[in-house]
């Protein structure tokens, strides 16, 4: 597995084909090619929570997401690095995009300072008092070897105010342009860098941040800031006004979301990349995404029910294991449910984006986002 | 998978070589062969641990245990029945031995009452008041579909006294008496039962429950009530003085035994099957066993070791990963590296009983044994 082979190739994405504001396309790294929409399981902690490499494979999923802040703490950035960096230190032969950490010193560490410079912050595991700056999230995404790196950003709950939203999304517009400089070298050897939009719920926050980020010039576009406690609604309404003032040759990436009917949503409204912990997470917690919406596998009304979970899914633990035996997984608290269930999920996931590739490549995106929202509502859970 | 076929070809044990008393041989059940000596990972709830069946399949596996006790408590082993038995409700189609429930109604569930009938006692999940005679067990084993049930005994924990040692003794030949006539239909469709030989760690009481149950008559004989408690030297002495006593004929199983030193010492003296959790429990608590004994990815100095555990293990996860990158799961408390450190184990425990057989073949079991003994000194913790 080629960890260490030098690229020159630079990273391109392609756009194959729009239906709609929803587009067909890919994009090339050093460690490959991944088709889009598509939708990045996280790695937190240079894991895949429960999930061997290979079966993370095995749901189709092309990319995962790597957290700069959780690998920063440990094992520490330069042990990955002398290990020989992220693939091969978890065995994951495929593109790795890596977070800037922003988001994560916000949400988990305790005593932030932040300052024009950096975030200094103290790790939620022991203590330790680290320093994040724009220049420094860049150099431990080379040393982690990130195919696509993120620039460090501010990121805010909603609601907040609007001079608040102001001040972060400048600050993160100014370390956008730090994170560019500081990147010079990796872009040469063709690893990718996105800018992420800020601004809250203010448009016009928003669209200055887009446009001074184009200014400078990314490979790809985030927006960030979004599923951080607003309704969905305004979520896709900044998405929606957001998408068509990024270059449509670029990559867009709406962060941290979200559940299969935000990502449908976001897809109609131009988005090309999302992560999220919801698989996995809602996993562990006895939670299946299928085909026919939600199913909480913990209710009792699946303790004797021998149908799986989906007889036709291409993946087959969800053709293979019955409702009561995951029930009883679920309610025995047994690994192996966690396991079953993220997979599961994930592969989910990597079935409704390639269902929605292949819509947009037939030119029917509409039929399919309407079809697949009514198959949903047979789950236990309906879609907001 | 033919869960359901009706089978009426018997139980058979096959003897084929033996090397002082280490014995080489085999058993067909209904869902197949098993080559002995074997190792029988423990499914105590109708899983192994974090192991998918196919990842069990993988280490080598040819049996695996399930526990009536937990399984009778949830899901309730009509429920079982109902979905088609447990090889279909976990989705392991080779045979599957369960054990009586005895030993952990004994260590596990609280206010036991015990009678001549049976024992009365308290589910420890919920509660609920059970009742498990000899002839339920035998029930719920056949509700379970195990190819190998064991009869219903009395466990004590040793140190214990004579006249303790001898009542449950004798009340477990009784058991095992009302067992074996409980079992006749099962019996006829090729199914097998194990008695198990009790008495503590007195060798009297020991000869006359081997004598007792061998005029009973059984598939297989196991020893039980060791590993509770005593030296391993005086289990050992136990088993070499009790596998004497046993039909050659039939297969020997000392139950919950051991570690990888316990199970060669005990093929040593003649026996042919093996329980235990500790490949997985040691794994989820982040100890490995290897031919270079155990090793505890806990400690610190793996944090930068770019070596496999084993580059000539048999297993790929011993090949693969860096024992940095599975000291690094263990310290953060991720679920793969309880999967991965589970499944190298149980991996190494088959290779370790496929290296007894290949050399008992081959006429040199006290080669491997001395052999095996001394590779296992470079590990971190050399064994007994």
């Amino acid at each position: 597995m080629p960890d260490d082979k030098t690229m020159t190739a630079p990273f391109t994405f392609t756009l194959h084909k729009t239906d709609g504001m929803a587009r067909r396309g890919d994009f090339v790294t050093p460690h490959g090619r991944v088709q889009t929409p598509a939708f990045m399981p996280v790695g937190t902690a240079g894991t895949v929570k429960g999930l061997k490499p290979e079966d993370v494979r095995a749901t189709g999923a092309e990319i995962v997401l790597g957290n700069t802040y959780h690998l920063m703490l440990r094992p520490g950035p330069e042990r990955v690095a002398a290990l020989g960096g992220l693939h091969s230190f978890m065995h994951w032969p495929l593109p790795i995009l890596t977070d800037s950490g922003g988001f994560q010193v916000m949400s988990l560490s305790s005593l932030r300072k932040l300052t024009e410079h950096a975030v200094t912050f103290r790790s939620h595991l022991d203590g330790t008092m680290f320093e994040l700056s724009p220049e420094r999230s860049i150099e431990i995404q080379a040393l982690l070897g990130a195919d696509i790196s993120m620039q460090l950003d501010e990121c805010l709950k909603l609601p907040a105010k609007r001079d608040e939203m102001q001040r972060a999304m400048e600050l993160s517009l100014r370390w956008a342009e730090r994170s560019r400089r500081a990147f010079e070298a990796r872009q040469a050897e063709g690893y990718a860098l996105f800018g992420i939009v800020q601004g809250g719920d203010d448009m016009d926050l928003r669209a200055t941040s887009a446009r001074e980020l184009v200014d400078i010039g990314f490979e790809g576009y985030a927006i960030g800031g979004l599923a951080v406690g607003e309704p969905q609604a305004v979520m896709l309404k900044v998405v929606e006004e957001t998408t068509p003032q990024l270059p449509a040759e670029r990559p867009r990436y709406l962060m941290g979301v979200g559940t299969p009917h935000d990502i449908l949503e976001a897809v109609a409204r131009g988005i090309d990349m999302f992560d999220c912990v919801m698989p996995t997470r809602n996993g562990r917690h006895g939670m299946a995404f299928t085909r026919f919406g939600a199913i909480n596998l913990s209710n009792a009304r699946h303790a004797d029910d021998s149908r799986p979970l989906d007889e036709e899914s291409p993946h087959p633990i969800a053709r293979t294991y019955s409702r009561a035996y995951l029930h009883h997984l679920v309610k025995a608290n047994e690994m192996l449910g966690a396991v079953l269930l993220s997979t599961v999920n994930i592969a989910y996931y990597q079935a409704l984006t390639a269902g929605m590739r292949a819509a947009i490549e037939a030119g029917r995106f509409a039929d399919f986002r309407a079809q697949t929202m009514a198959a949903w509502s047979q789950g236990d859970i309906p879609p907001p």
